[in-house]
Order: C-alpha cells, then sequence, then structure tokens
C-alpha cells in the first residue's frame, strides 16, 4: 500500500470502521429488492438491459441511491452513477459498482451484487458517520451481458473510450430494435437525473462479482483477489467435403468434413491436455454441420474455438499448434478436404497492479480472519467483466465472492449470505481507504 | 440362365428383338416430358409425394400408358400399375418400374428414369409386334423417397406387406397433413382407374436406377449388375457432460460433452479405416450440441452412426467395437461423462438371386457389346430401392447406370443419354425374357 497516497493510519482506521459498520440483514434485503424487477418462478431473473423491467429496475435503484443521501447521473450510454460527495469535490472520485442487466435466465447475483453492495459501503459509512476525502460513486453499467445487444461491456467500454459509442448505437436485438433507440427510451424515462459525461477521471476502480466458477468453492475460501482477467481469442474452424450419399460412396471417394473436423479437433484436445500446466483453457463450443442428415456425409463443418490463458505466450503457442494441426489433417486427407480459420476475437490479458491486488487483499483478509479464515485466494478471472475496461482507464482491482457449484447464467446461481457480506465488508475497506488516498 | 424355365431359344431371340426396338430419342423425350412437372429453374426437379405438382404428374403417366396399349390400375397404397397384358394372363405378370417422386430438390432420373424406361420397353416391344407369354406391369411406386412423408418406400413396402398401410396413414408432413388424407384425395382423382388388390402375386422384378454413387463413373462402364443392396444400422450416440463458462472453468474440472464425443467418433473413423477391406461403410451425419455457444462448454453431444455393408456380420464386429470405444472414452473421463447410444433402424441385406443375376447380366453385356464395351459391372448398391423390398416377394433384380460425379437427391443429378439408352436396352432384354418364361 506504500505507493498509494492516502495517510495510513487515518486512512486505515476509517476502511476498518466502515468495514465494520456493513449490514447483513440490509444487504440481503437490498438484494433481493432488486431481484424482485424480473423474478422468476424458478428463483431467476430475467432482466434483459434496456428492456421495460430493466428500466423499472432503474427507476429503483435511483429512488434506492436518494434515499441514501446519494445524487444521481447518467451518461450518454444510460450508465447511472450515484454518488455520495467527499471532503473535496475537485478530486476524482472512486468507482465502484457493476451491471444490473442479467442474461435472458439469470440469477440474482451475476453484475446486481456489485452493485447493491456498493450502495451498501455508502449506506455503511452514513451509518459510521464517515466523511471521505474523495466522493465515492457507485455504477451501474448499461448492457454487460450482451445478450440482448452485442457486443457485451458496452456501458464500461463506451465511457472508456466514448467513440465507440456510435457503432453501438446500430446494433439491433431480436426484434430489430436499435441499440440506439433503446438508448434514447432510457435517457427519456429519466428526466430528473442530470446528464454526467463519458470519460470523466476515476481515482481509481473497484469491482466486486461471483466467481461464475468453481475456484474458490473448491478452496473452500469465500474472498478472492482477482490478479487479472485471462486474454481470450476467438477463431472459426471451417472443414469442407463433398457432401455425398452414407450408402453408396465407398470410404475411399469420401471427403467427409466431419472426419477431418474430428480429426483436428482430436490434435487441439490433445494440445490442450499436454499445456495443462500452463493453464490454457480450451473449448470447441459451437459446431454447424451442413447438410446435418444421418445418410450424408457431411460436406461442412464449422466449430469454433475459444483460447484463454493469462499468458499471451500461452495463445501465441496455441495458434502456432493450431496451424500445424491444420497441416497435419490436412495432409492425412491428401488434401481433399479444405480446412480454414478465422480469426473472431481477441482479448489481451487484464493484470490488475500490484498496488491495488495488495490493498484489496488487505480489505479481504480483515473481513476473513473476523470468521476464521486466514487469507483470500489469488485467482484471475475467467470472464470478462466491466473492471477489464476499467483498468485501461484508472487503477483498477476486483473481489471475487464464491459461486456454487460453479453456476452462472442459470436460476440456480447462488452464494450463500455469509459469502456477500464478507465480499461487501471488503469491498468498504477498500473503497474507504482508495477514498481517502 | 439355365434354371429359369423359359424357353431359351424363342426368348433369346424375343429378347434381343426387344432390347433392339428400344427408341433413343422417344425415351429421351418421355424423360424431359416427365421432368416437367415440377421443373425447377435450376434444371432440378421437385416434385414430392402426392403433392398437387405429383398428382398431375400421375395423370400425365396414365394417358402416355394408355396411349401404348396399357391398362392402368392403382392400389390403396396409390401405387400406379401400367399393364401390357401377355399371351397367358392367368400367369403373374412381370413386374418393373421404379417411383416418380423426388425429393424436395430432386433430379430429373431418380425413380423417374426406372419408369419411362420400363414404358420404353413397352413401346419397344409394341414397335417390334412381340407379345410375351406373361403380361409385364410397369410400377411407380408411391413414396419412395420419404422427404415429405416417413419413412421412405412406403408404395412398395405395403404392397408386399398390406398391414405396415394402417401405421403409414398416420404419418404427417411439416404441415400437418396425414398420408391417410393425401393418399384418399389422390385415389378419389383418378375415378376412371380401377383399384387393384395389394400383395398380388408377381413372377419377377427388375428395377433400373440410377447408382446415385461413384462407382460406374469410376470404372468407366455405363451398365452396372446390382448384386444386392447393402445392410444398414443407425444408432444415436449421447454424450452428457455438463454445461460450464468457458473461461471459469479450469480444464481438470470440466464434464466437456464434445470432448467425449471427439474421442469417440476418431475411435469410430479409426476403426472404419482398420476395416477398409470389410468396406464398411461409417458416416457421423447428424450433430446436435447443447447449447451450442462459443463461450460454453457443451452440456451435452448427440451424433448418428450410420453404418453399412452388405456383409451383416462387418456390422456385428462394429456393433461390438462401438461398445469397447464406448467404455474406453468413458474410462478417458473418469466416468465423468455418460455416454449413451440408441438403435434407431436396422435392415438386412439384400441378397439378389444368382438366376435374376445371371439374366441381367446377358442383358448388360449383350447392349454394352453393340457400343464397344466387354461387360457390366457388378457392385453393391449403397442406397435402398422400391427392389429391397420386392425381393421378399418375388425373384427380383437391379440395373444400375452411372451417376455423373456420384451426385444425385440434387439439380446436378445427370446421367449422359447414351447410358441411359443402353440401360433401357438391358431392361427390355430382361424383361422380356422374364415375360416368356
Amino acid at each position: 500500500m506504500n505507493s498509494l497516497s492516502f495517510t495510513e493510519t487515518d486512512a486505515t482506521e476509517s476502511a476498518a470502521r466502515a468495514q465494520d459498520h456493513v449490514d447483513d440483514t440490509r444487504l440481503q434485503r437490498a438484494i433481493a429488492d432488486l431481484a424482485a424487477f424480473g423474478a422468476r418462478d424458478d428463483g431467476g431473473v430475467s432482466r434483459q438491459t434496456l428492456t421495460a423491467i430493466d428500466l423499472e429496475a432503474r427507476r429503483h435503484l435511483i429512488e434506492h441511491a436518494r434515499a441514501l443521501g446519494c445524487e444521481v447521473g447518467i451518461d450518454a450510454c444510460a450508465n447511472l452513477f450515484f454518488r455520495r460527495a467527499g471532503l473535496d469535490d475537485t478530486l476524482p472520485p472512486v468507482l465502484t459498482g457493476s451491471h444490473a442487466d442479467t442474461q435472458p435466465v439469470g440469477g440474482k447475483l451475476d453484475g446486481a451484487y456489485g452493485v447493491m453492495a456498493g450502495l451498501e459501503v455508502i449506506a455503511a459509512l452514513n451509518d459510521a458517520g464517515l466523511r471521505t476525502r474523495r466522493a465515492i460513486e457507485v455504477v451501474a453499467w448499461t448492457n454487460e451481458e450482451g445478450s440482448r445487444f452485442g457486443p457485451g461491456c458496452m456501458g464500461s467500454s463506451a465511457f472508456v473510450e466514448p467513440a465507440r459509442l456510435t457503432a453501438f448505437r446500430t446494433a439491433t436485438d431480436g426484434d430489430g430494435v436499435r441499440f440506439g433507440d433503446a438508448l434514447d427510451a432510457a435517457l427519456a424515462a429519466v428526466p430528473d437525473v442530470p446528464q454526467l459525461p463519458m470519460a470523466r477521471a476515476m481515482a481509481s476502480c473497484v469491482e466486486l462479482h461471483i466467481e461464475q466458477g468453481p475456484v474458490l468453492e473448491r478452496a473452500n475460501v469465500p474472498l478472492g483477489v482477482v490478479t487479472g482477467i485471462q486474454s481470450v481469442r476467438w477463431f472459426r474452424v471451417t472443414c469442407m467435403g463433398q457432401m455425398a450419399h452414407a450408402g453408396t460412396t465407398p470410404m475411399d471417394e469420401r471427403a467427409d468434413a466431419m472426419a477431418s473436423a474430428v480429426a483436428l479437433a482430436q490434435r487441439l484436445y490433445a494440445y490442450a491436455a499436454a499445456e495443462a500446466a500452463t493453464q490454457l483453457r480450451l473449448t470447441l463450443g459451437r459446431w454447424l454441420v451442413a447438410p446435418n442428415s444421418v445418410n450424408t456425409i457431411p460436406g461442412s463443418v464449422t466449430f469454433t474455438i475459444d483460447a484463454r490463458c493469462v499468458d499471451e505466450a500461452v495463445l501465441d503457442r496455441f495458434e502456432l499448434a493450431l496451424q500445424t494441426a491444420i497441416a497435419d489433417v490436412r495432409g492425412l486427407r491428401a488434401t481433399r478436404n479444405d480446412i480454414t480459420v478465422e480469426s473472431l476475437f481477441r482479448q489481451a490479458p487484464t493484470h490488475f497492479p500490484a498496488d491495488m491486488r495488495a490493498l484489496v487483499e488487505t480489505g479481504c483478509t480483515r473481513a476473513l480472519r473476523q470468521v476464521g479464515h486466514d487469507q483470500p485466494v489469488r485467482l484471475t478471472s475467467g470472464a470478462f467483466h466491466d473492471a477489464m475496461y476499467l483498468a485501461g482507464h484508472c487503477p483498477t482491482a476486483m473481489i471475487f465472492v464464491p459461486s456454487r457449484g460453479g453456476i452462472s447464467h442459470n436460476a440456480a446461481e447462488y452464494t450463500d449470505a455469509p459469502a456477500l457480506l464478507l465480499g461487501a465488508q471488503a469491498l468498504a475497506y477498500t473503497v474507504t481507504a482508495l477514498a481517502n488516498g
């Protein structure tokens, strides 16, 4: 923490007091209240971005924040900011929060937890009678999920790079609604909320989120310090063959696109198994077979590759291995089948700064020790988060709480109340310390 | 031919005369006239069974056959029979023909060629002034393709086993139309055509068809004697895993259904390659992946197996190998993934009788030698045909002509006119010889 500029003793003391004022019952109620917007009979939540129910949820958040004494603002991408004033409001604020939209069928916590825990931090500071040097802002980013309008993280990525918004506005949903029109309607629905500029300076950003993976549950530790976000590369492989009758075509006359695809996929899985030590993650998730008929030899097979690792060099090696495997399979088939690969998407890894990670670790450790745990787990995030974009804008960190069974994007998404409390406590400590820096 | 009961010298002489009266121009025109019903701009034909255009085509066939002096009859499955009387009409007739329905996008020849060549045989006999001992009937079977209503070969299979018709009548097409209702409408549309009983005795049956595969073209021989129809077994394999986030789930925590499916498919392709000498044909044609998303580990993968061979023992061994491969893959995955296999369909092989094959070979050889070829190719059929069902009812044989590029069920389906003429000549010889037996 030495590199942070706050007065250590005061800051530590205030941070500890803020942490100790986090209220379990109030947090649980706040999460439940937001989950009522789009609640499903199966316990899940359906609240896709900028839908009517999302606009109702936004109104609820505005009222909730105002009741805590916050000023509310909105920017051109309909990101909502709930601001607790600081002692010196000329200084850039500390940002926390997450997103309030869900997948078509999501849970109560993905995104919503980070927003409501941020507002709980403000409630705890109020209860503790603490003022901070900098303002604290809790954000609810627009369209993190990317399920109704693609891509995801529109709100946070447009905030840090406003030029993106022009292209985002032309995105359409499954019913042909333009994102730009949905955005204008969302802005028009809150005429009482003043507009804020994009890309405002922020002192720092901390996002609290459920892990959405099995690592913390497996480690039986309820808090994780996120060291960074994995790099990801997406590819589409197309194997072309010759569609033909399964009965009439001798094996040695075939150009079977599925035989090529299976031979290639088998090599990729074997490569990933051999690279286990590097933490390479490989998923061949989406397959399209034509004509996809029992008695027709596949004429074309397309499959996607999702390759992730926090170490980009591992992904560079994987790309070379992919080219080698394709050449190898082409050789097998005596060049009868053509195989092509396209790059669909690539995202460089995010590495959160050491001083931010150390501060989060202090806040997590203090919370954990009160319930008999020693220290948080350090882990990378396999999923994208709004914090990935903020990391290019200001010093950023993330805190994870466990996901039962690693399950998310599902009504069965669940984190127990003690872990949710610990996450909010760690966040209160970190945000308060940063706001006094 | 010694085992056939016709008087050899007379029969051979008549058969040769019938063969020599087959007329190329008339055959080509007859094929083109039928292809006008459902003709497509791309040169293909869309004439699915019992559609309005199929009913128009049936009316055309009835008029065409009557113009040749045939009596026309129809049975309870709307199979149309065009009969040229014999000298002794108490004897069972000789049957030829095929089907006049097409795939949603088919060619001019699949089925239609066999029907029009059968009618050309009658025209040739008329021209030659020949009477035959037995009547000759040309049949147009209903719904061979099975594309509008499943299964295929409804007409021929119901003809030989009328009890099947009850279940067939309940089949529905994509618009919810029942086969039974379509059948009743087709029967009502031809009030001038007398009804014939199902399962009538037939002396023998010869079906002429395009190969729909590459063997004859590759051999550069325009006629093939079909020795039998391959046995086929269909299976559905289901690999169950656990759907999870591609980014957040470490490789050693995964139950990836696609990894199981690929490992299994790879073993099956390797088995088929090792069994090349047995002529085993293996197709993994239809794949369903759930949720089929780039960044989600597949939770389930289903794929079909189409395994064919004329030797059932090869398929018995394949089934054992399939079980071994499944056990092997289950072992790999430490039983985390469940793999199940269901049998969807199995059809025993058809072996055409030696005397029928020998007669077809004589007819083919005589036709071929007039154009400088030596003898026909002997081959098995990889596709099903109506003759497969007739083979259980009376001595049956099949003749193939080449398919350019092995292509069928496609507007690009093509056989050149000289080969089509040779096929009709071989058919004329065979049918005339049988009708005098």
